[in-house]
């Protein structure tokens, strides 16, 4: 709760005021195996690497380690035509690198390195702050990528799309030229996204001997826990155990199950939990804080950020939400009952997907597209908003940004369009 | 934006704490043709007006003027059983009362009057500080009414409803005797719910001699306003306009328009702008802040608070939304585009909604079902937050009140509904 | 039901077979106010007019009679420029035209016309058997209101688009040259569309001393006929009534009402039933064959036939409906329950929409758009399948004419399309 | 198509007249793995066997194999008690049963039995003439499991449900004694219910050396065949494949598959197409007969009968659709085009759904929530109205029996829905 008002109110005052920043260290995302956009990041590193600034040399660009070896990008043929770029650059921020430096030991050989080097995933993950600037080359894939290389700390991300602009790419290939000068010589505006923060708790069995036991009941099927004080969602979730031996003839004592979590991931646009391959439909129970919302009986769910709210969420019936708005959006995936329909919720509660125990199947969540994982009878998810937004640079205003990316990508207000079907 | 801002801040305060009121002046509200309620409103008035409080006398009661001469409600009645509700009741707040009763005549009558008096309309409207709290009997229709009364500041509002709860009608009055005890013993805990401020704009033709005129551009149909430095929307807006001169072959001079706003409403719920009568669909121009939107081509559009996401809005396809999400719902009404989507924008912005001169039809606005007016080509209605939100008694918890409200409504979590239909 | 059988019996053969007919009048529809589709509309008379034929002469043509005058269309200049075209042309059928000339004088004169004559709504609802074909010049709308024009048997239809093609209007003007020309010398292959038949119902009010008086049963409002051996729908239909005398307590004896029809309309795409100008939402019962369906409290509803589903029917949430599939569409507008979903009855059931005694306000019925009439409480209208469908000409088959109209319009399977939106 | 139309006109006959059949040979479908069902079907078989007629003694009843060894059912219990229903029972139809006694051993020892037998699947798969008469006890599921069974002829059915009626289920098993005595002494009156033959073909490499290899324009990405006349969609179908070779520059010359059948499901409620496990959506082609309707780009598809309008397809937001109507709905599952609406063809037609080559994933199929099977880049399923359509005994008429099956599932016309949610 406390983060996502926050995150909002910084969120807000970044978007006002035009950050000027002196950037020197800039990551290129890209999809290294396609080989236009491996053209294409070779140009713009190259442009990027060669603009004089006022304190002499380019920018150090950071690849994908992968084009170290490309024939394709071909870093030879740059060295051998741009020698001075690969003179070794000076440090950084003396006190940060050092402090990392420390830890990490090939940060040191960095420093010895030119302008032109290479990021993996786990320098992404683990030493963020290296870079000053994230430009992606691509569609909105390429952007959610980003976020997924990124799971705490976010460097602004300049997103370029190739051809038709999307909802996250908002900047034109044709133009980068000139849009990287205007960034690296009048600095940036950005728009902090939400996130969610989503964590996997894994049922653990009780060990033998605990006191963890349960009573059903025959009729409500109420749980209650043995010495145990707590109420709410926990005796509802549980369902039904195997194990359950009979007591006094109708109330059973059944096997009682705790969760501890297991992972955690960062998303921008959206958690998906769905069926899987089961032909059977997942049965979930939804939680906000401490209430229970509903049974769910259907596909499955997507749990949506307002910047997702154009991509999954949409398919499934949601609807467009400007990104300020501080929501989460639950959208049912096929329900099974007509009056489950979408809704939104506040950005300040936690949300739990339990897959309860008497679930026929179990269920799959995949985290905005990627990291497909099984949700066993007994686990949830729980999602809140981030305290890791991620910022995106903005072309004009962020809603001018917003109207004009659904505009542009539903196809409203075209002529043609303007002659509609009735 | 401020003000949304603010009224939001409030809500979470007020949401929070329990409301120790001193409550001394209650008005009810209720249908005062339906002879049932009649009698529950006697019932409710004389179990107030009777209730022994820690001053001594019980509560002052307002009923609907017209119950003045009820031959059900039988005033007379009550006079010859309890005659000592009928004795001068001390002064209210001395200062207030002395202020408003310069003004008014009658509220100085009233200072003489015994417990029961006799609201009007034009009380809730000019002196709504005189009531401490609002009690309606009847559906959510009664408390939508509540709000058109008080369209300025509005009291406390505690509804009941007779038979099955609604979802602003939250508490059942088969417990309205313990429900007032605990009011009255204890405090209320409040929701502020946001309300729009819709005002309407009606074009005023400029007087001849004027210099508004306007150039406009045969091919793109841009106007262009002569001396005028203003952009945006305001180009897009007018349209086509009769009386147009042909200018050197292509460019037309053409008459201009301005606006000024004559009527303002406050909406619990929502604001319908629809075709009306008209066979035609409405063209609208929908503005948010300076951006345009969407040329709606539609039914019409539903412009809804939070509050009204599960009225009208939801039966054209809107999402449920969390009263606390500071939002306004856009949902068109059979929109004959179909990409053109409910959707939500902050309520931090100002909405405009146009019938441009091109339009074949006039269109028509209501405000939560009432004040249907016209609007014709060239007018507008904008929509703000309102400063004047609308307080209701919390049952519980605002989220479990809502998510309680909507489970009961939408029939969800149901034993029956346990049988999808699948 | 038996005219729906075998209007589709009769489609499916005629659209199998190329129908080479020897055509000889032709009637051209269009927007008599536009003065580019007059321009079009001469241009077009001339090409029919003039094309030689093994006869000998040209067709003759006939055009709106609003054009007899108009300067753009500029008859005596045709007159001038080609007078052979105004030499009398020979008989007609003479069987046929002889008993029409018997009973319409101007018919008598017709014969002594040239080629090109002029048309009147008139004749073309008394006299359609005049016109071998009709061709349309304008947009979807041009095509319904053909429909409108002849309310009993249409001749063949040719639908001219100017720019982009719509669902109705297959055939591109700008080829019209290479269509007309393979109409003439190689006939043609029609659709049978369907169209229903609405008749509308008025309330009588029975005669003082006429024998209908019913008893209403106070608790279940079931409405008893004395003297009456019926059941079914009309039990539910009659719900309230005024001037209702109190019998023995509680029942009560209502006034009653039978209905008779008064209006009748062939419809094309759909008719619409809905509030108009009320605020209230339109109370209606609908009924199929003898089974009540729902009450319905909703904005209103379209019955919409195969070919209306991408009319209307699509902007309130209908499906696509291929128009070979025999069936009538019920789509609910706005409506108030989750649970009321568009749907698809036989076109052999006979609908019916009724405007109870109990309901708020009035309701209003238009047809294909046009005609908006006010139902009262106690009125109500029919529909069922016509047996004047309306012949369209093909394209290509009647499938792929429609699944190309789709995609068309649409925007199916377009470049840009591909790059969805998830 | 022949099929579609021969398959309605025998329907609307059987559906008029009342079949009085002489019941000799019932089976029971129930859940054999459901303690209580075991106990009702015990008690149902008990009432078929006992039930005197004019021949003398009770009806031959089948139960599932698996209740032979039953300690619920208690076979040997029937036995002890009722040793008169266990002397062998005449011969059934002389002819019939000679021929199949002859080629299944077990058919003879069927002659020799007495009143209470046990069926195999595979009995009904191969020799579904024994039955006269099938019963079902449970849920819709219930249902389609007896449709699954029968695979070809399917015997009359009559459902039971327990508890709350279903859509297919409209008798209540509180009544069986009522009904069975019905249908033994008067007959019955059944609905056809279309069901679709879906026909699984998988695509077959071409040996070495032969000659079907095709050439991929570079530009278009139209296939080509060499020494092949065929065009439509299998052009388009092909797509990219792997193994190609450059030919002169910019055409490649690319392996081709053809694809042979493999299996067969019949379906009474839906082939439902999705991706599956995979992330990735599928992409899949559709064509109706020859033409090419669109490039689905959707978690799926689901292509339902009339009867299955109520199941899944209304979860994925297609329409109610009559079973009478001759009708295929294909409903997309979370399309990612908002313009790809449900959509019904009619039953005519032959549906093709195909996995492309180019398609990122493979996509699977189920059959009425069975059979979940892979389709991988080149199969495809095609769709057609089967020959062996389903009777399920009337309740009423069947337009009655549908309408009222909707209310009480969807809780239409309700009390506690006319209080709407506006």
């Amino acid at each position: 709760a406390e983060t996502a008002v926050s995150v909002r109110e910084m969120s807000k005052q970044l978007g006002r005021a035009r950050v000027l920043s002196s950037i020197q260290h800039v990551l290129i995302v890209t999809k290294a195996r396609d080989n236009r956009l491996i053209k294409l990041t070779r140009e713009l590193a190259l442009y990027l690497m060669r603009k004089p600034r006022q304190g002499g040399r380019g920018l150090v660009v950071y690849v994908d380690a992968q084009l170290q070896t490309s024939r394709r990008f071909d870093a030879a043929g740059i060295e051998r035509d741009h020698p001075e770029l690969f003179r070794p650059f000076p440090h950084r921020r003396s006190s940060s690198s050092a402090t990392s430096s420390n830890g990490k030991e090939d940060n040191g050989d960095q420093n010895e390195q030119g302008q032109l080097r290479y990021w993996t995933a786990e320098m992404c993950g683990v030493t963020p702050h290296l870079f000053d600037f994230v430009v992606t080359l691509g569609g909105d894939g390429t952007v959610l990528f980003t976020s997924w290389l990124f799971q705490r700390i976010v460097p602004p991300v300049l997103p370029f799309a190739l051809g038709s602009l999307g909802f996250l790419t908002n900047f034109d290939f044709a133009h980068h030229q000139a849009v990287v000068d205007s960034v690296v010589e009048s600095g940036i505006r950005v728009n902090l996204r939400m996130r969610f923060t989503c964590t996997v708790y894994r049922a653990v069995k009780q060990e033998e001997g605990g006191n963890r036991k349960a009573i059903k009941r025959a009729e409500t099927g109420e749980l209650l826990m043995k010495g145990l004080g707590r109420s709410g969602w926990e005796a509802i979730e549980c369902g039904w155990a195997q194990g359950a031996e009979t007591l006094n003839g109708k109330e059973k004592q059944i096997m009682c199950f705790t969760t501890r979590p297991v992972e955690s991931f960062e998303v921008l646009n959206d958690l998906v939990v769905d069926r899987g391959p089961s032909p059977y439909v997942s049965l979930l129970e939804l939680f906000a804080d401490d209430d229970h919302l509903t049974t769910v009986q259907a596909d499955g769910l997507c749990i949506s950020t307002p910047t997702g709210s154009t991509a999954y969420s949409l398919s499934a019936g949601g609807s467009l939400v400007h990104p300020e708005i501080p929501s989460m959006l639950i959208t049912p995936l096929c329900p099974h009952t007509l009056s489950f329909r979408p809704m939104l919720l506040p950005d300040s509660m936690e949300l739990r997907i339990c897959v309860p125990f008497n679930s026929r199947s179990t269920a799959w969540a995949s985290f905005d597209g990627r990291g497909r994982i099984e949700l066993k009878q007994g686990d949830h998810i729980t999602v809140t908003a981030s305290k890791y937004p991620f910022p995106t640079v903005c072309a004009d205003k962020q809603s001018t940004d917003w109207f004009s990316a659904i505009s542009r990508t539903l196809n409203w207000n075209q002529r043609e369009r303007q002659k509609s079907f009735v």
